[in-house]
């Protein structure tokens, strides 16, 4: 096991988001990696590897370039005229309005690049993103190196609802699909990403959803009654050559290990079937019990029987971290999850 | 001219707007309809209509039947889960997201039914607004049945954003829309809608953008630039059978009077050659010099041209009060206003 950490997460540290109308704390915020960190530091793990720096070159073949090109400038841009708190969008193109125009404006250009009031951006936004991209990448390097069987990034924002060319749920930069691509462009034939994150990893599947190469599996709870709501339902299958390499199942809130765990093995037979040459886990430590924002009851126990299932399956393994926002359990979730990927 | 004006209006007061990213008190407020009520007084306009009851049909010959079981109902729901503030949406359908799923949740629904973060239900929202479209049918009735030419209706909060089935920039039901096509259930087999407001009327111009016998048109700030940003470009001419029936006439920034006149001038030739038998004009006080909200540079005296001119047309007008948030200036230029429509 390889783990990779970037210590430069700090900078994205937001004054608030808007949760259920009003300005609330952020529950994405840097005690979250420290938590893990402090963590790994009292159990032993004490050889974390720094990122590489791959460039920008493997997130844009997932990301659209205006909206790279948005993430980069827009705390200037906002700041030059003058405003003083977070980044939030004001205005969106609902229902009979026009995308395709590009207004100059930097309310006008957010509307277009978020799909989400709750995400805020603030001065260091961008850099923490793009180390996060690196070291997703680090991992998918790492295995496809073969220097290990299974690499772990802990970074913070999490990725996996982020759009090809849009921000949201806490995500600015899709990792776990920059990771898997990055395997698909150097060396592995067939990828397989796997979230088990409690929210549907919407961004991941809208990236690879026409494609034959990428499985995208989700096991999460169900969109009808919950965020992201507009993606992550069952009949969501892939489309084009896609057809059938996207699985979604999902989950009522209150699932507990007993209702969790066959969901799991379905989730891993359709794996196993798939066959792929390396594998992208998107890991989120919101399905524990006490998540303020996820609502299964998964234990701590259980990260170490997720993490063990899915390394009998054999396959080179990156394992990003998305969710997960209780904090005091967050550094036990994360080693029960990475002991039971190491698991024999 | 015949005025007619909701007192109750007071009960949608919420708490604050979203707004460069901040939290800040509502530029769309009681005051506003007060300092107007208060204006009247003062001039001497002492008889103001009460609406009349037209109940929902009218509302929903323009706007989606679910759009308004869920304006209806929102409050509702969302105390029941124990939320506590005003309501403000989380997360909306963006590019590649589902619009056709039916979240069955108050944060899924929103997404469905706003486009903008900036826009607060609270507790007396419903009653409001749907006195306020009662208010822009009586003006319409009154016209219709030849009590008068020229009627007034000032409410809040104003309409002329509102889409058929989704609301923003401070619109939930638009009055003016309504009131046009209640023009065309009771007599008038043309209608035409001037808009006058700072901002683009996108769902004034998305209602009726398909048809042939409502033309609409609008003097506005360009939303490259501007809100509503994606609707009310130069290029949106109508479609279909209304393919012709749109005429967007965008204006820069700091527009004064030498530039608005001429324009103004064109959106009245469109009206000529159209020749209605009927009119609803969206007034919006906010092209005044000191908006907060606006950026022309339009005086007081202004709007009594803008009025004259219109009056000039001899055309049974209806005219809905939408922007204005210049409180101190508002009682006067919507006198202004009514004393150009009053000229002969």
């Amino acid at each position: 096991m390889k783990i990779f950490y970037s210590d430069k997460h700090a900078a994205h540290d937001c004054a608030g988001e808007i949760k259920d109308g009003e300005l609330k704390p952020c529950f994405e915020n840097p005690s979250r990696a420290d938590a893990i960190d402090q963590a790994f530091k009292q159990n032993g793990f004490d050889t974390l590897y720094t990122p590489s720096d791959f460039g920008l070159e493997p997130v844009l073949k997932v990301h659209d370039a205006d909206y790279i090109e948005f993430l980069h400038t827009a705390w200037q841009e906002w700041q030059a005229i003058g405003r003083k708190g977070d980044i939030f969008p004001l205005v969106w193109p609902g229902a009979g309005m026009r995308r395709e125009v590009q207004p100059e404006n930097i309310d006008g250009k957010l509307g277009i690049y978020a799909f989400d009031s709750g995400t805020p951006i603030c001065a260091g936004t961008w850099g923490v993103v793009y180390q996060g991209a690196q070291a997703a990448i680090s991992t998918a390097d790492a295995v496809m190196r073969k220097q290990t069987q299974h690499a772990f990034s802990f970074s913070r924002p999490p990725g996996h609802h982020a759009m090809p060319g849009q921000y949201g749920g806490y995500c600015f930069l899709n990792n776990a699909a920059i990771a898997a691509q990055y395997m698909r462009d150097n060396g592995a034939k067939k990828v397989a990403v796997l979230d088990v994150d409690y929210h549907h990893g919407n961004g991941t599947q809208a990236i690879f959803y026409n494609r034959a190469d990428v499985l995208v599996v989700n096991v999460h709870s169900d969109p009808k009654h919950e965020y992201p709501y507009y993606l992550g339902h069952a009949d969501e299958v892939g489309d084009g050559a896609g057809n059938g390499f996207n699985v979604n199942l999902p989950l009522p809130k209150g699932t507990g290990w007993d209702k969790y765990l066959p969901t799991l093995n379905k989730a891993l037979h359709s794996l196993e079937q798939f066959a792929p040459d390396a594998l992208v886990v998107s890991f989120g430590a919101d399905t524990y019990k006490d998540d303020p924002l996820g609502f299964f009851k998964l234990d701590t126990n259980h990260f170490i029987e997720i993490g063990a299932a899915i390394a009998k399956l054999e396959i080179p393994t990156a394992t990003i971290l998305e969710g997960g926002y209780a904090i005091e359990a967050l550094g036990d979730n994360v080693i029960a999850m990475i002991n039971g990927l190491s698991a024999k």
